[in-house]
C-alpha cells in the first residue's frame, strides 16, 4: 500500500490552502503552504523531561532558560493574509472557530508591522470546540495566551526578549511568564511549582535564552494535570490509545517523588479522578446506549458555526452531532454539539448485553 | 518475512516433545505432542464476562451450569508418561518446577485407572516461579487446585460429575466448587460473589451442566482481583501491553456497578494499588538501578531447580537472575530469583538522568 501524499489540499471559502499531513520537504507536520506559496511552519514537537532537576542539568547544563506557563488547551498559529487573520491548528487545518474569535482577540498591527509574523496561541478555558478541560482560573467562555512567535518561510521562534516586547506593546495577552532561571537557581523555581499544583495548572515550558542557542525547548507538567488528563479521558478509554493511560500514570508517580507531594491525598485523587468517570460513562451508557462529551462555544457569526460543524464531521474524531446553535444574550452565537466516543459505545453495548471477551 | 514454524521442537532431559506455539492442525496453542504421538490438547481460551448477569442469559439462557472458584495461579496439565506425571504450561512447555512437585501432590492411580487422563490444575500461592501474587488464603509454598480433566487426543472436557466423582475418589483437592445455578438462581450466587470480593478471590468459571452441551465456558472476575492486578502489574508498566491496564480499569467499573460495591472505597484502593508500587519502583531504581521482581519457590531436587533457571532464561520473560539457592530446614530446595522489569529499567534509567520523551 502507497502511504498517503504527505500533503493535502484543502478549502475554506474561497481560500485554496496545503497542509503538511506529515513530515515532508524539511517541514514538520502541521506546515500550512497559502495559495501565494508562503509557508506557514508547522510548531515542532516538544521533548517532554519527567524529571524536573534532571532534566534542565541534561539539557541546559548551566546555560539560563526562561520559564512561562504551559496552558491546557489547544495550540493555534495565526498569520495575516489578503487582510484577514487566519488560525490554523497544530494539524495545519484552518480552524473556523479560532479565525471567528482571533479578529477581537488580537490586533491587526503588530501584523501589519510584521508582515510575516506568525503568531502563536493557545486558547483554553470550559468552551472551546476541542478541549474538555480549561484552566480552573477561566470560568466561562475561551481566551487566548500567545506563547510564541515565528515567521514565515522559514523555522524557529523569535528570541524571547522580542517576543515579550512584541505582546506587550500591543497588549497582547500571553501564557504567565515566570522569569529567567537557571540550573543554580532552579530553587526559585519550586514555590511556584507547588502553586500551580495547587492550582492545577498544567506546567512549564523552559525556553533557551541565550542568543542563538542551538538548545530544544521541553516541557514538564504537574502531578494535578496527569490526573486531570486521566479524568477528562477515562470515559474516552477504548477510543484513546492505551499508553495515553499509562503515560500519565508514569508522570503522576514520578512527579509525586521528585515534588515530594502527599501520596496518600494523591492516590485518592487518582482513584476517583479514573472510577468516577468510568461509572458515570457505563450509567450514561444504560440510559442513552451510547457514551458522549458535550462540548459549547461561542462565535461571532453563525456562518463561522455550520463551517466548524463542517470541520468537525470531516476531520475531527468520534461521531459529532450538534444539537444547539442559537443567539445569545451577549449578541454571540452558541454552539453546543456532542461528540460520541465511538469504542467506549461499542464496547459496553456488547458488555452489558453480555457479550465475552478474549483477552 | 514467513511466520516462524507453529510447532517448535523441545526436550526435557531424554523427552523429546513438540510444543504448538501458535493454533495448528486443529489444536489449539499449548497443544504437546509427546515422543509415542499421543497429543496433549492445549487447554483453550475462556470468554469473559464482565457483566454477570447479563452475561449469564446471553451464554446460557434458562440451561444450568456450574460453578467454580477461579484461582489466581498459574495452569498446567499433568498426564502420565512412561511411568512418570509430567506438567506442561499453558504455552506447552515442560515446566520443571511442577513436574517436580507434582508427584507429591497427586496420586498415580487415576492416571492408572485412565491412561489418557490430562488432568487440569491451577498451582497458586505466595511461592511459584510463575505468579508473583496468590490467592490470600495460602500464606506459604504453593499449592495445587484441580478443575478440570481432558484426554489426551481429543478435545474437550470431561463431563463435571465424572470430574468431581475422580477427584473426590482419590482425594485430589479441587479449585472450591459452588454448586449448580441457572439464571433463575443467580441470585443465590451473589452472596458468594460479595464473599470473594471481601477475600480477594479471582472469581468464578462457569462451566455448562447439561451433557452434550454445546455452550463454552465463561469466566467472571472480582472487583478486588482487577485491583489486585493492577497493583501487581505497576511496576512492569512499561513491560506489559498497555491494555492490560485499561482492561482492568473497565472491568474494576463494570463490576463496581453491577455488584453495588462502594465505590469510595474502591477509589482509595485503586489509586494506591497504582501509585504504591510505582513510587516504590522509582526508589527501588533510585537505590538499585533496576526494577525487579523476587521470585522464591521450593522443589524436591536441586536438578529441577537448575532446570527451572535454564526454562526461565531460555524462555521466560525479562532477564532473570538466580540469587539464591539452597536446602532449607523442611528437605526441599528453596530457589530465590530475581526477574528484571527491562523496559521500566530502561524508561526510569533515561527519565531520572534527565532524558526526555516525544509522547
Amino acid at each position: 500500500m502507497t502511504p498517503p501524499h504527505p500533503i493535502e489540499s484543502l478549502n475554506w471559502r474561497r481560500l485554496r490552502y496545503e497542509r503538511w499531513q506529515d513530515e515532508s520537504e524539511g517541514w514538520p507536520r502541521g506546515t500550512v503552504r497559502l495559495p501565494d506559496g508562503a509557508i506557514v511552519p508547522g510548531y515542532p514537537s516538544i521533548g517532554r523531561i519527567l524529571d524536573l532537576r534532571a532534566g534542565v542539568r541534561t539539557h541546559f547544563g548551566d546555560a539560563p532558560f526562561w520559564v512561562e506557563e504551559k496552558v491546557d488547551g489547544y495550540n493555534v498559529r495565526v498569520v495575516r493574509w489578503r487582510k484577514q487573520l487566519l488560525a490554523f491548528t497544530r494539524g495545519g487545518f484552518l480552524c473556523p472557530y479560532t479565525t471567528d474569535r482571533v479578529r477581537r482577540w488580537i490586533p491587526a498591527q503588530p501584523f501589519l508591522e510584521h508582515p510575516d509574523l506568525v503568531l502563536c496561541l493557545e486558547v483554553a478555558g470550559p468552551e472551546t470546540p476541542y478541549a474538555e478541560h480549561g484552566p480552573s482560573y477561566l470560568k466561562e467562555d475561551a481566551r487566548p495566551f500567545a506563547f510564541d512567535a515565528m515567521q514565515l518561510n522559514r523555522q524557529g521562534f523569535w528570541p524571547r526578549e522580542r517576543f515579550y516586547a512584541l505582546v506587550d506593546r500591543y497588549g497582547i495577552p500571553t501564557v504567565e511568564r515566570l522569569g529567567r532561571f537557571s540550573l543554580g537557581t532552579l530553587d526559585r523555581l519550586l514555590p511556584i511549582l507547588a502553586r500551580y499544583e495547587e492550582e492545577r495548572r498544567e506546567g512549564f515550558v523552559l525556553k533557551p535564552a541565550l542568543p542563538g542557542s542551538q538548545k530544544r525547548y521541553l516541557k514538564y507538567t504537574t502531578a494535578a494535570s496527569a490526573i486531570d488528563d486521566l479524568r477528562v479521558g477515562a470515559p474516552w478509554l477504548a477510543d484513546l490509545p492505551a499508553e495515553y493511560f499509562t503515560n500519565r500514570l508514569l508522570r503522576l508517580a514520578l512527579a509525586l517523588c521528585e515534588e515530594g507531594l502527599d501520596r496518600k491525598r494523591h492516590a485518592e485523587d487518582l482513584g476517583k479522578a479514573l472510577l468516577g468517570p468510568l461509572t458515570q460513562a457505563i450509567a450514561e451508557f444504560a440510559q442513552t446506549r451510547h457514551v458522549a462529551h458535550t462540548y459549547r462555544c461561542r462565535l461571532h457569526t453563525k456562518t463561522a458555526a455550520l463551517e466548524l460543524m463542517r470541520h468537525l464531521k470531516r476531520h475531527g474524531k468520534g461521531r459529532v452531532r450538534r444539537r444547539k446553535l442559537f443567539r445569545g444574550e451577549d449578541g454571540m452565537w452558541h454552539l453546543v454539539f456532542e461528540r460520541e466516543a465511538a469504542s467506549m459505545s461499542g464496547i459496553l453495548g456488547h458488555l452489558l448485553a453480555g457479550g465475552a471477551m478474549f483477552d
